[in-house]
């Protein structure tokens, strides 16, 4: 069975693998887990072999989710507690060692605000490339840290993956992070979910169009995609609606092809997308320069 | 029978009220008729007594519908006949004499593309009244127009209606346009309809918190509204996917409060606002000054 | 004697006065004194009559001056200090009551960095006008706040003294603060400089269009002027430069009306008016708000 | 005699160098000459060997100055004009052939208004060879345009030339067009004049870092760069005025290291740097793809 829906969520693949899956079926080469850090629920999901990929649709690797609500709802000093977690996952997926260099990808279009969470990550990170070869004696302890935004296709005429491998090619960055907007299946996970994947991104994967994917067999060297899900399709808004109404069971392939020139996204879209590329931006900080904190950032940001 | 589902549109209340009303019910206090000019399509619901109030759900009064289609689609010469079009209805509705001043009130948030229209409007509506007060023997053959934009309740504190009564009082122009995003309750008019009403609006009166009116009543001069429906809520969407989908026929109501938070908006929001707001500044600025051309307009406007 | 080169800064004016009047000349009608909190250098002037008015051509008032160059340099732990000595100094002005409400209105073009001061400080002006008549239960201990940023003449038609007239008269608030960008006639102190008058502003005055002023007079409440300087005219610049390379001992005055279409103004301008504005909104929330701390302020912000 | 003052225009360094050499010298390895085009007066200045490169302090090469005042002052018809014109000169300087490619990149910083000509040109040039690529249908008939924008090194970590010497690599047109602001040394050229030269660009050189180049040697691809002076240094300006107002006669040299942490510019520049982004874009696009019309340039960019 292979999956037509589209989620961008590998914790979303698996339970849609469930829900129509026999009950006796075992889901092959896929081992998930459940913990918690700062009080944040973190789930992960590793697709061991190709039966996992098969059945995910979506390659080998570690997924790796962490609930945000509580950053969403803006809780008591959630935001702190948040992009330590956050910075936490980062280190441990990435394995740096001291002073290897990292260049840091801000995917979409900033015009657009669901699709804005790359660029205003990249505004949240910390450029430090140019300070420490030139300032060693007071930079020295950071890590070398490059960002760029690929614009939209249609803004450059550049194809993003190719644009972003030329990047590469001339830095050459010991590793690539890459954050870009996704898409989910659940209306209820929207803005309150970044899922980490150590397996790259295709960038704008789920509209259809084929694209060349940002990965370590394209790039060279190993790349973490940090994601969060902006909009549900509309076919997706309506299969759920209509569940919860209690009107009819539904499920959004039903709808398939309906709606298909709609985005939907949070009222609070623009607050939303706000906090989540500061929080991204900020665990990024907080994960590759060693011992700073949230006060140097806010400096160095400023 | 009371209108429940949310449109700001009387050409769609009366379409409600014709789905749901017994067949050989009449729809008393209401006139309708359908006209052309230029190629574009033009719908006028007149609401002439209270029981057309009790109908549709709106203040009596004058509806002027304008499908706009052929503009979002980029038509050639689309955005000349179409303006021209638009100021014809102004003209024909504002009914202004030589020497009167006007408001032009753009409401809406700028930063939240679906809500700015008023604010995009107002970036393309010619500021004159300074000019012709201070340079009568350049700009004496023009109205006085002056532009104001109302920031949402949020970021000054102030009522909307009261802010702009307040400027009113002050400027005490002789008539007030007024230009706003609305909702629809049809996916296929989102960004390809222009309302004009001689009635007026209740700012953000469709998200349920009842604000003060902006009318003749409480501004004391003649006021048109003019807005485009930019959102259809979740429900709405829902209940139209599936319809279409032939899966089941659903009114909206039937889901009501369910997706309550989400917008739901075209993929090409940000072109079909920008259009928008250029399509009612140019019309405005043709209506209220004689012999202008589009190329003067260009031109003031750069 | 009158002073007749362009400086919005009472302290300049004084220095002026100083440099061209004769040594033995006492000047009359006016006060001043120096003096130093958390670290920031303060100097009052006070003009106490029309002699001081005739020699300073500034209207009788309290006019404080505090040095911000560890702001600007971003010393540590300066935001902090420096906010906290403008809070002081504001509430020192302005001696409100428990449950008085202001007004704050930040002057100036958003769009030219160099008069951004008051639209930045508007940004970081907490408004809580409608939040404390809305939910008395949480924000009843704070002051009402109101913000409006006047666009420019050009942009509205609508002349500023009358457009906040018109607000203050609909709001009826208890002190208005008007924050705007000053002219200087030293390199040094631009944007290193920030004056406090209880006398209020007339917008623009330096540039030579008589306008109507915003003060006590004219809106019926008392008003507080916030102003840093933030560009010198070509002619001061030439005549500092040519003097400190000492080829020459100029005064502006020499060369009036040169370079009349120019502005001077920091490299940094971008950051040092982003500094700024941030620090008058924080001060003035602080001011207002009997224990707020800064970390309340970023969150209500964000 | 080397120049040792601050000017991106070769026809001010001739100026200079023939105000400062004496009289019966003859500036040898330099051929001038002045033409008109559309009423735009036009200058050429040809460096042919390293006499010239020696007394000018340029590299060999063709630089080609059109003034742009009717533009500036926005007289009737002159945009079009001023567009063909430009045009003109970018055609007979590159000397493409059908089908090849080209890449405009534009330097500098939007964010600072005078920094911002080579961002304001990205967005009014049409970037076409994703179109030609993958609907040679309708768009074959297209030179294939990309367009990057540098962002300034410490928004990225990575150095200007570096990034665009990845992205040439990657793409490889056969020609570059590298546009930017430039510095002058006259006040009435500020805003007022266009340079093209075929010898490439140094970013920022004027202020004193030496970077590397964007040239045909470092590029492999001949290189036209296009640029338009935004600002004068304060030494510049204060020696401009008191020589201006009869003073006294100096040379910004005799001034230098005063006022460099100051920038001089209009007070126009908003709307000049405006108006020379939209003519650079348009003249781009004129010149590339062969019939078309200005109205079919404004109808792709809306």
């Amino acid at each position: 069975m292979m999956l037509k829906i589209r989620t961008d969520l590998a914790v979303e693949a698996k339970e849609i693998w469930q829900e129509t899956a026999e009950k006796q079926t075992k889901l092959e080469g896929v081992i998930a887990r459940d913990s918690e850090k700062n009080g944040f629920k973190i789930t992960t999901v590793e697709i061991t072999d190709e039966r996992g990929e098969r059945a995910l649709g979506k390659p080998v690797g570690t997924y790796v989710t962490i609930e945000i609500d509580k950053l969403i709802n803006r809780e008591d000093n959630a935001f702190t507690l948040c992009a330590e977690t956050l910075a936490d996952v980062i280190s441990s997926m990435m394995k740096l060692k001291d002073g290897d260099s990292v260049l840091v990808v801000g995917l979409g279009n900033e015009a657009i605000t669901p699709d804005a969470v790359g660029p205003k990550t990249a505004r949240n990170t910390m450029v430090t490339r140019h300070l420490v070869e030139k300032m060693p004696e007071h930079f020295g302890t950071m890590r070398r840290v490059s960002v760029v935004q690929s614009g939209v296709l249609g803004t450059t005429g550049i194809e993003t993956a190719g644009f972003i491998k030329a990047v590469v090619d001339k830095l050459k960055p010991d590793a690539v992070i890459v954050v870009d907007a996704l898409a989910s299946r659940k209306m209820a996970r929207i803005c309150r979910t970044v899922q980490l994947a150590d397996t790259g991104i295709i960038p704008g994967s789920g509209v259809g169009n084929a694209r060349a994917a940002i990965n370590k067999e394209t790039l060279g060297v190993p790349v973490l995609a940090i994601g969060v899900p902006t909009v549900v399709d509309a076919a997706t808004l309506a299969a759920d609606i209509v569940s919860e109404a209690g009107v009819k069971d539904l499920e959004p392939e039903d709808l398939a092809n309906h709606g298909i020139n709609m985005i939907v996204t949070p009222k609070e879209i623009d607050a939303n997308v706000a906090d989540i590329g500061k929080l991204i931006g900020y665990g990024i900080n907080l994960a590759l320069h060693g011992d700073i904190t949230l006060e140097d950032i806010n400096m160095f940001l400023s």
